[in-house]
């Protein structure tokens, strides 16, 4: 008979097993398309209501997903930022923005679900909010936010809120995109995901350095 | 008893009346998230499978919505690129990849559903192509494709097609955010959609002026 700790291992292990059945279905098919049901089957759960038993709602099970991956890119975030100390180089806090995400991405190896997991789950309504409570308000965000506001003191709030969103919406979307195409073998702009880090950095450092132009 | 031009008049209105219904409850619940027959019901439709009837499945109603904005900012687009001839100037080039979108947004009045849709349906794995076969290679976006290789000679083909797509998530999920603040009624970076593609015209004039950094 199964003692207490071997049912332990084996409900982690479960657990693990839904997680990354879970974030491939959502990545191939949208998250909204994939019931738990089916997640319990592809992931080999004799009982359906397996995602159910060990995570709750579809919206509990999202934030496991990204809980799994967030701690790990919260960790390379801080390293960089400890790296560059108070820096004056702008391309290095936009270095904090992008390479942990591109190197959490190369780190998973081809294929990866994650990059278009986030990408969906940023822009479903339902789901964007859960997505935001976990990873903007990131002790390492804060801290980047404050480096860029600092080296930035021409823009206005409003233009440094406005710059910040547009470069989240470019991080997320160009790495799912990218992510995909490599799934899918169609040619990139850049061949490895170092590659892509450049090309963002170098689009970013020219966005975030743009004269502005006031408006009411 | 009803003639055949009432009849055709009443089947018009009915999927005019489902597309509308259709495109805001994509955009508050999310493309995958609202059936056929949630549809219907919320369109008022007695029977439950007017959805179907009128437009197939849920790939072509997706589709039918796209072409009944796209017309419209293909003409918008069509016409600035007359307006500015063979301009020298990036800034024109820009306005014709971002005004049009706006300009429609503007005028479909708060709240609108469009941006959202889009936002959802070009990341969403099932539907990213069809908004791609609706909208890219349309004879304005070439137009404006030449334009700006022309513009920037010294870009490698391949950071014009990264750039390229960048500039697409850029007005696409700049515009959703935008769409859901005015309709929540949050703070947005700018006042008004005018002043928005203001912002995004200089975001993408720093982005394309960017250096770039070549890669293997």
């Amino acid at each position: 008979m199964a003692g207490p700790r071997t049912r332990h291992a084996h409900a982690t292990e479960t657990r693990e097993l839904i997680l990354t059945t879970a974030e491939r279905l959502f990545a191939e098919h949208g998250v909204a398309a994939v019931s738990n049901r089916q997640i319990s089957e592809a992931a080999g759960q004799a009982n359906n209501f397996a995602v159910g038993y060990h995570f709750g709602t579809k919206t509990d099970l999202v934030a496991a997903i990204v809980r799994r991956h967030a701690p790990e890119i919260e960790r390379r975030r801080l390293d960089l930022l400890k790296a560059i100390q108070r820096s004056e180089t702008l391309r290095d806090w936009l270095g904090c923005l992008v390479l942990p995400s591109t190197e959490h991405l190369a780190s998973l190896g081809n294929p990866s679900w994650y990059a278009r997991f986030i990408a969906q789950a940023t822009t479903d309504p339902a789901l964007r909010q859960i997505v935001i409570d976990e990873t903007s308000a990131s002790p390492s965000m804060r801290g980047v936010s404050e480096g860029l506001m600092r080296l930035m003191p021409v823009l206005p709030a409003d233009v440094i809120a406005e710059r910040a969103d547009m470069s989240r919406h470019l991080i997320v979307h160009v790495c799912a995109e990218r992510e995909r195409a490599l799934q899918e073998g169609t040619t990139t702009p850049r061949a490895t995901w170092e590659g892509a880090a450049v090309g963002l950095i170098d689009a970013l450092a020219g966005l975030w350095q743009a004269p502005f132009t006031p408006t009411r």
